[in-house]
């Protein structure tokens, strides 16, 4: 399979390093990936015989700027696109253009990007369901944790009534070191920050906004929705203090910031918000940077799917994960 | 899809009355299945152009001995044979015979079915790439867990390093009555098969057995082994006393009954027995008749997955899974 890579960033550094560690072990499996094109914000570089992606990443060969993402469609010499450009979920773009065109003209694709994941499934879904190829998301709901696999995969041939997850490892690992070491939340924060777990700007995770936007995809795809932000309530960690933590403790409960989409009579209950559980419920032991996603389902039961370790390579083998299961024939879009 | 249901026990009527149920959803995503041949041990019915399964249920249509598993065989008008034959772990028959044939033949084979699998995956799965076919053995280890889909399917394109499960729900519903109420081992035995959950003779369970068939063959099928029962050092929960089961509640240790199958410097060990676990073990909150399994991988991290509904509506909802799975181009086998 012919590839393109479209974004130069942690992510896609690790994704080429990762095809290179697993060159011989897909090979044996007779999967055969060429990247023909790396597409940088400063330009790309192409060659139709595959680029040797180890001597590129050691020696940083120069981007063209004429290799630009309108190149592949005028070449037509790829059978998938990697769009990992950064997320944008006021508009999309550049995501949105890449996925919309490469589905149009037929390449399968897939992508990191939650934005056009977010803002236009339904209508990406259609575009690859009347091109014939396929669109694998797993990575914009939670990397490694299997979260799309779970739903579409492993509860294939039954519904999904309610999701429920712990989808936010900083918010998650700020919680965490609040209850261990009995400091308040900006201490926490301020650890977070140090050890590159916290963004400089922490609002997406803390305010709930990265929850809501995994819980939101997660809703549209599995539960062929087409809501949006304004149907969730979102709620963040911050104003939680290390009184409310002891006090949860000392009846045997842990605070954690729960994404949940549940049915009510008339329409779906989609929210982020601080739940107190116990131990009975799966999420208590969800530690650290960790993530985790309950299913529960009209035939096959409860299905609390934990894991999903943190950083560019577990995200990067998230998308040879996709990559790998549409070589192996699935389709994730009938 | 035009199937051959074999075996008409509790999960071949339940999967007769899920199929009926599902009719529709699984009409809107473009899966058609017709049964053609239903067989039970006292003969078999036929129709070409497929089976009222609902008339059949409610009117117990009497089965003809002139329908038998050859009949399939000479007539050749089906597409899948789901085999539901009672487990043999000493040779695998009837069922080894089935489905050896049907693989042969070109016919996907689903099965809930532990001992051909157990005792022949390696061979089989050659006999089905050899015919271009799929055989789906999701059910022969924890039916609504989804073990085998877990490792081979949501951890695509990484190598599992270790696989570690609480795989039998009898024994850990035991284990979960003594811890609870403080009873000893044969008054929580005695309970679990009031309620019908362990068996009259409850050696399979309660002594490893079922925990080491399921652990063996995800072992063979995740891992590339073939390994049989010789390789796997079994201990059961029958000596374990509700004091043990205090002194460790005191320290926040729960036992449960753990298969384990970890990578040594010169071969795997595999192993089920008895092991004292704490929180941080996503394993320890698995309680009653449910069953989890954790694998840890290179490139994606620890995977947990809990659930597993029993009884028999999940198991059969388990075979429909692969069926579906199959429909959709999933190939677990190349």
């Amino acid at each position: 399979m012919r590839l393109a890579v479209i974004g130069f960033g942690g992510v896609g550094k690790a994704f080429l390093k990762l095809l290179n560690d697993k060159k011989e072990e897909l090979l044996e499996e007779g999967i055969d990936l060429k990247v023909n094109y790396i597409l940088s914000s400063r330009g790309g570089i192409y060659n139709p015989k595959g680029i040797n992606t180890m001597e590129f990443l050691n020696n940083s060969t120069t981007f063209s700027k004429d290799i630009i993402f309108d190149t592949i469609l005028k070449n037509r010499d790829v059978d998938m696109v990697v769009e990992m450009t950064p997320t944008n979920i006021e508009d999309g773009e550049p995501g949105m253009t890449h996925i919309t065109k490469s589905l149009e003209n037929g390449f399968h694709v897939v992508t990191a990007n939650k934005g056009p994941i977010l803002l236009a499934y339904k209508r990406l879904k259609e575009i690859a369901a009347k091109s014939n190829v396929q669109l694998g998301i797993g990575c914009t709901t939670g990397g490694a944790l299997p979260t799309v696999n779970g739903g579409i995969i492993d509860l294939a041939g039954s519904k999904i009534l309610s999701i429920e997850g712990v989808l936010n490892g900083t918010s998650n690992f700020i919680l965490n070191e609040m209850e261990s070491k009995g400091v308040e939340y900006m201490e926490a924060l301020k650890m977070a920050q140090k050890l590159g777990i916290a963004e400089t700007n922490p609002s997406l995770d803390v305010d709930g906004w990265d929850t809501a936007t995994k819980l939101l995809i997660l809703t549209n795809v599995l539960m062929n929705q087409n809501k949006t932000m304004n149907d969730v309530k979102v709620e963040g960690i911050t104003s939680i203090t290390s009184a409310d933590i002891k006090e949860a403790a000392k009846n045997g409960l842990k605070y954690k910031l729960i994404g949940r989409t549940i049915k009510k009579e008339k329409d779906l209950e989609i929210s982020v918000s601080l739940q107190k559980i116990d131990t009975d419920n799966h999420l208590y032991g969800v530690e650290g940077k960790n993530k985790a996603v309950r299913y529960v389902s009209d035939t096959l039961g409860d299905l609390t799917i934990i894991g999903g370790a943190s950083g560019v390579t577990p995200a990067a083998a998230s998308i040879l994960r996709d990559i790998v299961n549409i070589c192996r024939g699935y389709k994730f879009i009938q």
